[in-house]
């Protein structure tokens, strides 16, 4: 997973039916800018954790063409 | 998923049947360029929201070797 | 699969609840840090083995949003 | 998708069974270079479409531990 | 796929019960590192073809997290 910080979000109106429903979230990762949905209600400026790929079918609720997903709001980060 | 623009389109003659159909686009992402296959119908100049890997396959009618298809034509970014 | 060290822990109130009972490390990649879900028990600056995206799926107990997993805790690296 | 240069081919004595039958590209893409499998007869020098990840799997004829295929023979790429 | 050089091997031995059998071996390519399984018996110096991600699945005898796999020995590349 990636951690990042919402900064905006996209709309389209002309997509594919099965994104209706998910909020999609610009995500700024170092220098790298990515799009992930949300059903968290993530809001800019919140530090999200991001999981990409084909792990994010196990958290759909009907397959849909989302490769990339926020999976948790982060608290903060720890290092003893 | 990622934001590009479609700067144009391949022409393959010689390619698998199972991509009779899909308009092959040239998506500009930052420095890089990808192919996306579309069905939304997105012309060259316009803004769209790209799904890569297995994800993909959630939006096909029939398995096809597509891993990057354009999923929706981007309205706008706002971020408050 | 990739070698990396790890540096600290993320923490997540709201999250997947397929993500309770995994820790989320972070793990220090060069110059890069990407969060892996453990089971293991690796602790702060232990090197640690990783698996990346789909074949993550096979060492888990059910599906879960879960792109990165420490597979080893890493003893040595040996090259004659 | 992305679009590269056959430069050379990959030979390989000891491989996995699966891979028989299969020319082994290797393709130049920007400043880097993979090796897809090829069923189409590209040649060096020629422009090819090449499909990786998961995807590939439905171009298949059969299993193979095969992450990137030549799908298409590019005849050009054109923008308005 | 890539062809890398083998450098080295990882030693593990708090890991996941389904990596047993495996040589982890380490791979050279260009200016990075990675890890992939190894049944070839591949020595280090030698030149190998590494498959990544989902396409690792079709060539392993059962279920394991593993995203990397040695899947050829390489005797040449050849361009002509």
């Amino acid at each position: 997973m990636i951690v990042g910080q919402v900064v905006g979000n996209v709309v389209s109106t002309r997509k594919y039916e099965e994104l209706q429903g998910y909020k999609l979230l610009v995500i700024q990762v170092g220098e790298t800018r990515l799009v992930a949905a949300d059903e968290l209600g993530a809001g800019v400026g919140e530090t999200v954790l991001v999981t990409k790929g084909q792990a994010v079918k196990a958290a759909l609720r009907k397959p849909a063409p989302i490769d990339a997903l926020v999976v948790g709001i982060v608290d903060g980060e720890f290092s003893p």
